[in-house]
C-alpha cells in the first residue's frame, strides 16, 4: 500500500465526462489498495473568465478579493471530483485550502506556502476516503483566502505530497511525459522513463512547459518523487523525475532540447571596460522589476566592452527605455540595441559533466545549418545559445538527431 | 450615525453594471456616516448554473459537495462588489460565511444559523470599512462549508443584524416595497409604507413572494426592523415591517390581499366520524414529508363526514396515490377525489381582530360576484378561502376594491 498524491490540470477537468474519467483513474489506484490524494486545477478557462468578471468591476482588481474570488474555480472542481467518486461507490471527501489549512504568506495573488496541517487529511486517509483538495490556494493565518499563482496546482500536489510523506507525487496532463524535446517540433521526439531533477530544472526554465518551475523546486527541496502522465491515455508509466542521480551505466548523456522563444535580446555597446559596469546596467533593470536571463560581457581591445542580456519579449521596450533614460549617458555606452527576434537553444544533460565535446558537437552542427551563435551560456548540465528566431525548428531538429535522442538508450 | 445591514439579491448583482450601481448606494449610505454591512446572494442565475454542474456529475448530488460547489457563487458576488466599492474609493473587504464565522448545525443544504462571531465585523466597522458579506452560507463547527437553502441570502442579512444590533436591515429586491396585492393583477395596489410582523408572516405564507418567510420569523425573533425597498429605484422608503403593533387610529384594518394558485384540494368523503380518523388520514401523508396546509372537517347527519385538505400540486398525486393504497380500505371512506383547479385567496390584516363584519364583507363581495367558496380557513389576522382557480385574479380585484385598499389611508 502506497500513499500517492495525484494533480490534475485544468484540461483533465475541463468537463463533467471528463471528471468523471479523472475519477475513475482514482478507483483503479484505490482497487490496488493505496491512500489517494487528488489535487485540481479550476475547469479549463474558468480562471480567465473570473479574473475577465473582475476586470470589469475593475481595471486593477485588488488582489486580497482577486482571490477570493479566482479561488472559485477550484472550489467547483472539488466538489464535482468528490461527486465523480461517490458515483464510483468510493468515499471521498472535498478540502478548500482553507479547509486543509495550507498556509501561507499574505503576497495575494502569488502566495507561498508556509506550513500544510496534516492532521485532517491523516485521518480521512486512514479512514478511507480519496482526499480532494483545491490546488493553487491556501488562507493566511488571519484566515484570508491567497493563491499562489498560475500553475500553483503543480506546487499544491507537490507541497502536499512532502508534507503527507507520500510515495509518489503524479502530475497528469495532457503530454504522456517529458520528452528529448517537442514533438510538434521534432516528430521523433521520444518519451523519456527517466530525467534528474537538475534535467527538469534545465528543461522547465528552458522553456518545456510540462510543470512549472516552482513546483519542480519544490520537489527537489523536499524529495519527492515526481512522475508526469497523460490524464488522457490508459496505458503508460510516464516520466519519472528522480531526485538521486543514479550510477546508471545506460544513461544517456543528453536528455533533451529545450527552446525558447519569449526572449529578447539587449545589447549595450561600447562601454568603458572598468569595475561597476556591470552593476550600473543591470541595477536600474532589476529596479524595475525586470527579470534577466542570460548575461554575457565580452572585453574588446579597444578597453571598451560590449554588454549583452536578455529579458522576456514584453519587457524589452521598457527596458531598452530605462537604460537609454538613465543609463546610456552615465556609463557613456556608443549606442544600446534591442533585438525580439531571437530563440534560446538548449541542450540538457547531467551526462555533459563528465564528457568532453559536448559543446563543440552542438557548435559543429549548428554551424553545418549555417546558424550563427549569437550567445553562448553554459551551466554544469545544459549548454544554451541564442540564434535567429527564424532558425530555432531547425536548430533543435538537426541538435536532436545530432544527439541521437531519436534513438532509444 | 447608524448601523445599517443592506441585503442584494441575485438580480440587483447580476451584472457587473448592476455591482456597480449597488457600490453607489452603498457610497451614499457611507456618506453619511453610517456603517454599512452589505450582504449579496450569487448573481442571478449562477447557483442555477451550479446545480446544474453538480447533477452533470452526479444525479442525486451528496448536500456536502453540493454546498462547497453552490457557496461558490456568492464568494464571487463578495469579491466583485468589494472590487466596486474600492472603485469608488471606499473601503471594503469581502467575508464568506467561514471567514465571519457564520456557524450553521450541519444539515447541509438546509442549515440552520447558530451563531455568529461579530468580532471581526465589529473591528472591520470601527475601522471604517464595509463589510461584504456572502449570503446564504455558513460553516459547521468541523469547518465544511453549508448553504441555508434557497433565499437564505435574506436570512443572513437579518442574523447579521441581529447579531449586530443593527438599527435597520434592508432588504433589496426587485419591487419597491410591499404591496397591498399583487400589482400585475390589480393595478390600484398601493404600496404600504408599513406593515406588521405578523401581516407580513401572513401575506409571506399566503404567496406573497417579496420576502423569504424564514428570515421574517428571524426578524420577529430578535426584533429586527426591516425595510424592503427597490435596488433598481433611487427614490422612496420602501416598506417598514415593524415589530410593534402601534396604536394608530389611522391603521388600516386590512393591509393586503394574497393569493396562491400552488395548492391542490384532497377530499375524502364519507368517512366514520369517529376519533382518530384525521390521524389516520394524515398521519401516512406526513411520513411521506407532504406538506399540508388548509385542513377541515365538517360532520354530517348520518353519522358519516368529509374530510378536505390542502397540499401543493407537485404533491397532489402522490398523495392521493397513498390515500388509496393505504388508507380508503383501512377507514372505510366512500371516495377520494383530487382537485388542482383551485386557488386560495386571503384577506390579511391586524386590524381585524377588533372588527367585526370582515368575513361578511369579503363573503358578500365573492357571492356578488358568483364566485363559490370551497373551503375556509381563519386566523386572528386573515381570512382564507379555496375558490376555483379560474376566479382568482376576479376575487382578488373584487376583494382589493371592497376593502378600499386602493385608497391612500
Amino acid at each position: 500500500m502506497a500513499l500517492i498524491v495525484q494533480k490534475y490540470g485544468g484540461t483533465s477537468v475541463g468537463s463533467p465526462e471528463r471528471i468523471k474519467n479523472l475519477a475513475k483513474r482514482v478507483a483503479q489506484y484505490k482497487a490496488l489498495g493505496h491512500q489517494v490524494v487528488v489535487v485540481v486545477s479550476a475547469m479549463s478557462g474558468e480562471t480567465n473568465r473570473l479574473i475577465a468578471l473582475a476586470k470589469d468591476v475593475s481595471a486593477e482588481p485588488d488582489p486580497r478579493e482577486l482571490d477570493v474570488i479566482v479561488s472559485t474555480g477550484e472550489q467547483v472542481t472539488i466538489g464535482l471530483t468528490s461527486l465523480a467518486l461517490h458515483g464510483l461507490g468510493i468515499k471521498a471527501k472535498s478540502y478548500t485550502g482553507t479547509q486543509v489549512k495550507i498556509l501561507t504568506d499574505n503576497a495575494f495573488t502569488k502566495a507561498r506556502i508556509l506550513d500544510i496541517d496534516q492532521h485532517n487529511l491523516k485521518k480521512d486517509l486512514d479512514d478511507g476516503y480519496v482526499c480532494v483538495v483545491a490546488g493553487f490556494q491556501g488562507v493566511d493565518e488571519d484566515g484570508n483566502i491567497t493563491t499562489l499563482g498560475r500553475g500553483g496546482s503543480d506546487t499544491t500536489g507537490v507541497a502536499l505530497a512532502a508534507a503527507l510523506k507520500a510515495d509518489e507525487c503524479q502530475i497528469y496532463t495532457d503530454v504522456d511525459g517529458v520528452y528529448t524535446t517537442d514533438p510538434r517540433v521534432v516528430p521523433e521526439a521520444r518519451r523519456l522513463d527517466k530525467i534528474t531533477f537538475e534535467e527538469m530544472l534545465e528543461l522547465a526554465s528552458q522553456g518545456s512547459k510540462v510543470l512549472q518551475i516552482r513546483s519542480v523546486e519544490f520537489a527537489g527541496k523536499y524529495k519527492v518523487k515526481l512522475r508526469v502522465l497523460s490524464s488522457f491515455e490508459e496505458e503508460g508509466d510516464g516520466t519519472l523525475i528522480t531526485f538521486e542521480e543514479e550510477n546508471d551505466m545506460e544513461q544517456p548523456i543528453i536528455s533533451g532540447i529545450a527552446f525558447n522563444r519569449d526572449e529578447a535580446k539587449i545589447t549595450v555597446l561600447g562601454v568603458p571596460d572598468k569595475p561597476g559596469i556591470a552593476y550600473q546596467i543591470l541595477g536600474p533593470i532589476a529596479d524595475a522589476n525586470i527579470d534577466v536571463d542570460m548575461i554575457i560581457q565580452n572585453t574588446g581591445a579597444d578597453g571598451t566592452t560590449d554588454f549583452t542580456f536578455t529579458v522576456h519579449k514584453n519587457e524589452m521596450s521598457k527596458a531598452l527605455g530605462i537604460l537609454r533614460d538613465k543609463v546610456q549617458g552615465h556609463i557613456s555606452a556608443r549606442q544600446i540595441d534591442g533585438d525580439d527576434k531571437i530563440a534560446k537553444v538548449s541542450v540538457v544533460g547531467v551526462g555533459m559533466r563528465s564528457h568532453v565535446g559536448i559543446a563543440s558537437l552542438m557548435f559543429r552542427t549548428l554551424a553545418e545549418e549555417g546558424i550563427n551563435i549569437q550567445m553562448i551560456s553554459t551551466s554544469e548540465i545544459k549548454i544554451a545559445v541564442v540564434i535567429e528566431e527564424k532558425y530555432m525548428e531547425l536548430a533543435v531538429r538537426v541538435l536532436h538527431k545530432a544527439f541521437e535522442l531519436d534513438i532509444a538508450s
